[in-house]
């Protein structure tokens, strides 16, 4: 994409109404509009990160048996009463229609998903089931401070599982538990699976998926030597402690940031919906349930957080909107535009995802803005490159930078998909 | 897919409370679960039908110029009372929260739109600008019973257009009009541009997208030779008059489903937002804009509406959630069931989107299901098919059968794509 095209716009100053550093460095660099605390609308730029993240969370969620729906967003209010959830989750929007009836837009979809489910399994022969879907949740939140990482209107991938035995559900949870930390890794970041309190819905534990970033707002304890790691609510343990699960490390606090989460639901909602399916025996019996959630938009501010420098944005390739920044130094119709354009062109032909920018400003302004929307790689061409051919690539996160020959420089790219 | 795997069944009998055809075929073949009268949740055999149709649209929009972002669902509610339709629109659903302001969920977007556009747009350079979104719109309908055609909440397409002259704006209209005909011709529809009343937005005319169908909510008059079009309720003509337009043909009366409309809004919401730019003398002017609709989930109502026959859906190619179905008539584990398998496996290695029914059903409610479901093509593999190598195609709409060599088929199927 040609940058003089692109409608929203870098700007110098942040925003003075917003104290999160993630919307900040997002709204500088014209990723995303504040339309209010809390809910934000996402531009070119921003949507091309989502949809990225997506992309990751799907292909993870497939591989382990999701099937992909598209739920309503705007819901009857019977059945959040069938399961209490009108009267007692506090987030829940309560809307007053022109009909005799009320409704609320999910703040998550049990009360949507159940009935679903119910509608279709009839039979152990039916289960297990897990479906998904990406879509928008809606929470009242009182206050909403942290940009896009707590969200009145948020992004969220959220799946749902039903199981005929506690085992099933154990080995189904164990493989979600794996495809979260590999949809982690792929967007890249690290993530910790930490033990949690189930919340309002569950009284069994659940996993929390923790980055540890000091824009955290949790804080956890986590083992030297095993994967043991514990949020601080729920641990009366403390720093420095001998690890009670391996016996050889010790731990650690940290302050960290919440990416997902997994819930053990049980039977709570097949049994505040009357679902049972027909066992082996023949006999009514409840599914037993789970909840998987992952927050796109979050996820995206919390990697913004995380990797963030005194310039902008750093972006990891596997969630940046253009795997390459070409940024010509050219005036209109010189020879290095000239040179620059071809090269877009050539990138494109190779299916390289590139933002190309072709305004007429001055170098140093062109950098700064590079450097502020954080794109993992960018590509200079001066004067320099029209009698040698060779290209200055520039490593957005560590500075580097390397003279390399047009064609080995299409190479590069081309390997990296 | 395997059809075992599928988690939405099909069922015999329709949905009692349910009087729209759209929706009852939908639900009894597991494309649609219903939550409310006016909401659905999308299976996965429906969200496939989608994704087709707004892939279709995202294309045709790209190419016209349109940017895709992502607007905020949730609005605050001080843009609409600035327009007036807070209280002016009687379907827009009034939110009380937590915090002491009201909210709403979008019905439209120009509310949040043209602030961002504002942000964005200084000078006339900025201009033209397009830009579009696929997401979810809600209206506090008092009644709704034509299944996915008309919805509390839908899927729409939205795009809004900013210019800085009114022939720049009809360039882009006509443009625009030509875009969307090429939409519905993709989807597998004949549309007629129909002259229309602005409605409640804008005072000017503007297009509505016809489909002739019996299903239509609405009457148009039409041209037998030219491209006129009108809908009755702003014409004084009547069937048989002489057309107008071109003075050659006669006009014809015909019931017809709306399924896309473009508005000429003017500078009504850049005027409510103080919305100017700097025009090529310097001075400030207010950008001409314009909405252009879609209803993803409508469209494809009207696509159930207008090709189903009395064995159920029937799907054009091009939004067909598979190419093809592949029926198997083995038992398990026989030569039967092991040659389908092994052509279900060729045919996915060969990027052709199939729906295998590989479950131990009798034949003929097995195409009495392949009937439901719709899908152009179904292969029937059955006894003859292991010593012949002849496979038996059948098209659903003609139900014409052919005797199709193996190598053949999997040709045919890899052209179409």
């Amino acid at each position: 994409m040609k940058q003089s095209q692109l409608f929203a716009k870098a700007r110098r100053e942040a925003p003075a109404d917003e104290v999160s550093k993630n919307a900040q460095l997002l709204i500088r660099a014209g990723y995303v509009h504040k339309e209010m605390a809390g809910v934000y609308s996402y531009l070119p730029l921003g949507k091309r990160v989502l949809e990225k993240i997506e992309r990751i969370v799907r292909e993870e969620m497939d591989a382990i048996g999701g099937q992909e729906i598209r739920m309503a967003t705007l819901h009857p209010s019977e059945p959040w009463k069938q399961t209490g959830a009108w009267d007692k989750v506090d987030v829940v929007f309560k809307i007053n229609s022109r009909t005799e009836k009320e409704y609320t837009i999910g703040q998550s979809e049990e009360e949507i998903v159940t009935p679903i489910a119910q509608e279709y399994v009839n039979s152990y022969r039916d289960l297990p089931l897990a479906v998904y879907q990406i879509g928008q949740k809606y929470r009242d939140e009182l206050r909403a401070k942290s940009g896009i990482m707590r969200g009145r209107e948020f992004t969220m991938k959220d799946m749902y599982s039903f199981h005929e035995t506690q085992e099933d559900f154990d080995r189904f949870y164990e493989g979600a538990k794996q495809a979260y930390l590999r949809v982690y890794r792929r967007v890249g970041l690290v993530a910790k699976a930490t033990e949690a309190s189930g919340g309002s819905f569950t009284n069994k534990l659940s996993y929390e998926f923790m980055v540890l970033t000091d824009a955290g707002e949790d804080d956890i304890l986590y083992c030297s030597e095993c994967p043991y790691c514990v949020n601080v609510e729920i641990s009366d343990q403390k720093e420095g402690d001998a690890c009670t699960r391996c016996g050889k490390g010790t731990l650690s606090r940290a302050k960290a940031s919440e990416v997902g989460n997994i819930f053990d639901l049980g039977t709570k909602y097949p049994t505040d919906f009357s679902f049972t399916y027909k066992d082996r025996a023949g006999k009514d019996q409840k599914p037993i349930m789970g909840c998987f959630g992952i927050g796109i938009t979050r996820l995206m501010g919390v990697v913004v957080e995380t990797f963030a420098d005194d310039k902008g944005i750093v972006w990891p390739e596997g969630v940046a909107p253009f795997a390459a920044h070409l940024v010509s130094l050219g005036k209109p119709s010189d020879d290095v535009s000239k040179l620059a354009s071809g090269f877009y062109t050539e990138l494109l032909e190779k299916g390289i995802e590139v933002l190309y920018d072709d305004r007429d400003l001055r170098p140093g302004e062109k950098f700064a803005e590079s450097d502020l929307l954080g794109i993992p790689k960018r590509i200079v061409v001066g004067k320099d490159a029209t009698g040698s051919g060779v290209f200055e690539l520039v490593d957005r996160k560590t500075g580097t930078v390397e003279k390399i020959e047009r064609d080995e420089l299409i190479a590069r790219f081309a390997r990296h998909g």
